[in-house]
């Protein structure tokens, strides 16, 4: 078989093997095929597509080039849940201590990533002493005991992904969704789960900003799942403005306790009870979602899903007490209001450009290289569809550099749109797409 | 300016401007651009094509990516001659001295190259003592004085060309009008003429197989011609057979000699004699095609384009007396006669696999290093639409060893299709392309 072959066959329109795609993503993982003939080979996938199969093909090909975690250990029905990522989502920092107090193991391996704010495992760092540096017999024992358990990366989870990823982020071959449906679902799988719940995200802060595109991908990779045999369901969401009040990780990690007390912004929760339903349902601990919404809100009620918060932090060598006292956490040397410049409805959000802020404030990586400042960020105090006076204060900016907070500032100005005219309101969850 | 934005831009149907396309060429040719990169670009291209303009700017950045030929310094218009490539494709050797009898100056530089038999450079090699190593100095001297002289490739023609092809060569973007023509037209305008006459091939043993495509190549490149300043003519003739009767280097060499007697094969004089003319005429040396046949046709009676081939022999250190007597050629040790297994009109002939005969006789190279056998080669005895009886020669096997003589001989049976009906005559020209 040859590589030259598979570009030929693929740029006119025919359809690739089981095989051709296996010898393809082992050739390339291995370094045998090189990154010019991916590329190429990319492209052309780009013009013709993939079908449902070759989408199935090489997913499974790019979840079987590295390790494959072996959960079955754990007992009961493993269920994963997955963002494709947006702005002020601090959704696993509250949904996995709620469904693991409803009974579903919560067993993940993170990474951290770049992006606006930290990835989970930055955020939960700001428990002092918390560590995801844990062994893989104290993770399996902590899921075993508290239902509960976070470590980082070890192993190496489906790495002809990140190689494909990182020649396709640099190629102009991102935009395709049978490649982006694999990518994410190949690691899915590599992380061993037996159900897995999709928190898709549409709207100027999301990936996929056309609501169309959020529903093709979640129906891409619902089929992917299906076809893979795990039962996986996506809920797609408004990602048009951040998610919350909060951008930035000591922020989002005290808004995710106020969440878990029952006193979190509407739409957070929101999110939390509906992936949270669909986890229960696919992992059998309710019967069904108007059950499964029941018990997570019962869980908030009691104080059961913050307590299992305490728990899981205490059990990787965090402070807990940070938990119940989140005055507590490290705050910024400066908090800078930012106040409306007109009255009027606020009629849109330029939602990256607030992740932005949060980036020049300095809580995000641009590099893997770049510390994080765990301190900094922004809350909002209004959202899109609030009617404000000039001079009202819109958000409140955490900062440690005058210089910063200034750029900041600036920038979410610039980010903001008013209107005379009430705009309309839009639903927050978008839909469900299950198999 | 980012090679990312540019292969964007292509992709989404965009047009490139003359900068951008200078930034990739130069990016590319010294590797600041990588081969991932650039070869996503291809298959954009592949599937969006180019604009006239995009083509123009395309060959111009290749022409000047290393060194142009500055052939001011000989008298009046240097016209090139370019073959797309055949079987049997001997045009060269009878065509140069015919051109140059007539007043027309031949300053070619040649490199070697793959095929069925070696290039311009290795049949002149069959004259003892010629060599192409000859200084620039001698070279122009040549010139000058004989009208003739063709050197080895010593300076760097169009290195963004090479790497290029190369690329394209093993990511399957080689079939594309534009990069097909614009890494011709750069070598031809990097070698310095002043008029180009292309000779475009079409058929079995072509690159072109269909005529449609040999037009459209042959449009491509006159057009870039013609926006680079240049005159440019493009003659489509046919490669549905091999051209002439010899395939091999002696034997074609032997072959062009006879066609400078007025010996020659009809096909391959009607070539020689329709290059030519055009030419002449872009030369200036006649002042229209039947003037300069009528010139062409006297050097050929008149015996000077034979002396011409022998004063450019000898100027180059051969001996010349071959020209004369081309039974001192060295021979084959065996000639082994292939018979018609059936009686019939010849049909078919598959053109390229009567090529690879002379490729398994050891009469090409394979790769860059293999050492070519000059003797080696077929005689075709009867051309397509002939009537053979069985048992009747088709050909004549050249050959220094036994198993090559029967692995040729079994591949040429294959390649020959007999019918009982006789097969429509096509022209042989099959038209001229001019801007």
């Amino acid at each position: 078989m040859r590589m030259y072959d598979l570009i030929m066959k693929k740029r006119n329109g025919e359809i690739l093997s089981k095989e051709e795609i296996e010898f393809m993503v082992k050739g390339f993982t291995e370094g045998s095929i090189p990154d010019y003939q991916m590329s190429a080979m990319m492209m052309a996938i780009y013009f013709k597509g993939m079908t449902e199969e070759e989408t199935l093909f090489l997913t499974l090909a790019m979840e079987h080039s590295g390790d494959v975690l072996d959960l079955s250990a754990i007992d009961g029905i493993k269920v994963d849940k997955h963002s494709t990522g947006g702005v002020g989502d601090k959704t696993s920092l509250a949904l996995t201590p709620m469904v693991a107090a409803c009974g579903i193991k919560v067993a993940k391996m993170s990474g951290r990533g770049l992006g606006h704010t930290g990835g989970t495992i930055d955020k939960l760092e700001s428990f002092p002493g918390f560590s995801t540096e844990i062994s893989i017999e104290q993770f399996f024992e902590n899921v075993q005991k508290n239902g509960i358990a976070i470590m980082g990366q070890t192993k190496d989870l489906a790495p002809a992904d990140k190689k494909l990823y990182a020649l396709r982020d640099v190629t102009a071959t991102v935009d395709n969704m049978s490649l982006i449906a694999s990518s994410i679902m190949s690691k899915k799988l590599a992380a061993g789960a037996d159900a897995i719940v999709l928190d898709v995200k549409t709207g100027s802060g999301a990936f996929m900003k056309a609501e169309q595109d959020a529903f093709a991908l979640a129906e891409e990779m619902v089929k992917i799942g299906k076809n893979a045999g795990k039962e996986t369901i996506a809920v797609v969401s408004d990602m048009d403005q951040p998610l919350g009040e909060a951008v930035g990780n000591i922020l989002e990690v005290k808004e995710a306790i106020a969440t878990l007390h029952g006193n979190g912004p509407k739409d957070f929760e929101t999110l939390c009870i509906t992936l949270g339903s669909y986890m229960l349902v696919a992992g059998k601990a309710a019967e069904n979602e108007e059950q499964a919404e029941k018990m997570l809100r019962e869980v908030i009620a009691n104080g059961k899903a913050l307590e299992k918060l305490a728990q899981f932090v205490k059990a990787q060598g965090g402070d807990d007490s940070y938990v119940y006292h989140p005055e507590k956490f490290d705050r910024a040397s400066m908090i800078e209001k930012i106040v409306a410049p007109q009255t009027g409805y606020i009629a849109h959000i330029n939602c990256e450009e607030i992740g932005n802020c949060s980036l020049v404030l300095g809580g995000g990586r641009e590099t893997k290289e770049s510390s994080i400042d765990l301190t900094v960020g922004l809350l909002l105090k209004k959202k899109k569809g609030a009617y404000v006076q000039e001079g009202e204060v819109l958000a409140e900016i955490f900062s440690n550099s005058k210089e910063k907070t200034q750029a900041a500032k600036e920038r979410f100005l610039q980010a903001i749109t008013f209107s005379d005219k009430k705009p309309e309101q839009t639903a927050f969850i978008k839909g469900i797409v299950k198999a």
